[in-house]
């Protein structure tokens, strides 16, 4: 059935249906003109939003709709996950082409709602309407820190060590395989692109230790390094030879002839944290990275603001770190 | 120049500057992965959100980019004022075709900002990417309600009062006269389309009086009445001839052949508020008018849910209320 056949409250009846489940935990839910949640004594909100449309974030064919409803709220929650915050509530925004299948939006919003309930995380409201073309979604996540405990692009000083979690340049060389139909004989490197892991936990973790600045390179290391440097008015010097690479990454590379520290450096979408920390905090970090099961490697220096933002290689020789990420409106984009 | 020429971070730069001026009452403003702020004491967050999509929402020529920023915002106030909330901060994501001119994205922003100033709001973040066709709007609001203050559709008993704010069908009327060409002759009804004001204080003041049930009538009256008895379990009995209309929107009905009444309670986009109260508050809403220069009309009264939601014309007969509002998927919507 189309979604120009069941109409409008028809598919709210069946899409509200399917986020009932943790509705309880807000005191209005969906249904009234907006939804009300208490804020925990000793806590501040944390709230951001991302757009996810069709033909510029993603192409249908790359992705079941369960993927892309748990997907558009990973990505939100990487942001959360970046500040430091436990998540609180969503909202989902849709316009649909009125040829979409009921069975694809609700599809969408189960895998969305699989999301939201392994982070604990009710679903408080939204919007949908009609598209004239292409599928756009619009997920806002809110979220609570600490009072004064989020963890800031603005925290880094100089002397810090930079980590980064995970393996950077998995979730591009995931992309790039979907594209070329070489996916499934990588399917670490598919998952991350389509099901990343919002790193919630070690967000948390890293703000209770008081590492320095955190960001989630969703644009690649350097575009989001870069973010860090300016605003904490210090440079960085990486080291390509320590950017980690998975043996999958490594082995994808090498059958089509990608460099994995250019995936890592200007790939993005990896929904993995970066993050500086000062030289006393090493083995908490290494601590933390065994506890929590999550790979977390130094990979540079946050450095003096003049130095700016360089790569070395392996001979020691520092080049200006590549100074673009995606740009959405560039023609050369 | 185009978007596509000055790029994404030029853009966002562009639009963080016009964003800037409330971004001190953020503990985090724009810039970071997310936004951070505080929850007042002995308060709860109330959070709603609205698409707002070009050739479905709006045609370009209808009005200036600043009106369409300032009405982004509007309407999303408008959700909050039903739920008696006061403004806390609102996030803006905007998806934008390449050839958009940058001037045009500034004076939306302009606009939206001027109208969040209005209120007193913060900016607190967002999103922009490219569209392929189109120009598409997402906007979330927050705010804060007194615990368990909120003016909820779930409120409404037999025997309440139903009032309506200012004129409803002034907006549909604008509408239909914008599409005519010939809203100039109707200054007062463009405006109610275009420029439509939230009835913030409306809505804070009945919800602190204990009113009944409250809700923004968005959809029209039937549609948004139905949503009330339907939340509360309740009949309504609205009488026609009460339906308030002004001199502006009776000139432009007779001129057109329009019913006002029609428009009232099915046309929609009026965000005045629709709202119950015991016949007890009577005076204490009189009052409430007369202070804020806002007209608090009552046009029925509410029923057992056995009655159904019933139109009476001037006679004294009864007729179903229409079923319907607007349904964006049907293809008779």
């Amino acid at each position: 059935m189309l979604v120009s056949d069941l109409g409008e409250e028809g598919l709210l009846e069946q899409i509200s249906a399917i986020f009932a489940d943790k509705a309880s935990r807000l005191t209005v839910p969906i249904g009234d003109d907006a939804a009300v949640f208490d804020c925990p004594p000793g806590t501040q909100q944390v709230w951001t939003t991302d757009l996810i449309l069709e033909g510029v974030h993603f192409q249908r064919p790359w992705l079941t709709p369960a993927e892309l409803g748990r997907k558009s709220l990973a990505v939100n929650l990487s942001d959360l996950a970046a500040m430091g915050a436990r998540p609180g509530c969503a909202l989902l925004s849709m316009a649909l082409p009125p040829d979409t299948q009921v069975e694809y939006v609700t599809d969408f919003c189960r895998g969305f709602s699989a999301m939201a309930g392994e982070v604990d995380m009710p679903v408080a409201g939204g919007d949908t309407c009609r598209a004239d073309r292409g599928l756009m979604v619009s997920v806002t996540a809110g979220g609570t820190v600490p009072v004064g405990g989020a963890l800031l692009r603005s925290g880094a000083s100089e002397g810090e060590i930079i980590y980064v979690s995970g393996f950077p340049g998995s979730a591009a060389a995931g992309m790039r395989l979907i594209e070329a139909g070489r996916s499934e004989e990588f399917p670490g490197l598919r998952k991350a692109f389509i099901a990343p892991r919002p790193r919630l936990d070690v967000g948390r973790s890293l703000a209770a230790l008081g590492v320095g600045a955190g960001i989630d390179i969703s644009d690649g290391i350097a575009a989001d390094l870069r973010h860090i440097c300016r605003e904490s008015g210090v440079g960085a010097e990486v080291r390509r030879e320590q950017l980690p690479v998975s043996s999958e990454l490594k082995r994808a590379c090498a059958l089509r002839g990608w460099l994995p520290g250019d995936l890592a450096l200007g790939g993005g979408e990896d929904y993995e944290l970066l993050f500086t920390a000062r030289e006393a905090l090493t083995d908490r970090v290494a601590r933390l990275s065994g506890e929590l099961g999550v790979p977390l490697t130094r990979i540079g220096r946050v450095t003096g603001a003049a130095a700016g933002v360089v790569m070395m290689d392996g001979s020691g020789a520092g080049t200006a770190m590549p100074l673009k990420g995606y740009d959405h409106f560039r023609k050369d984009g």
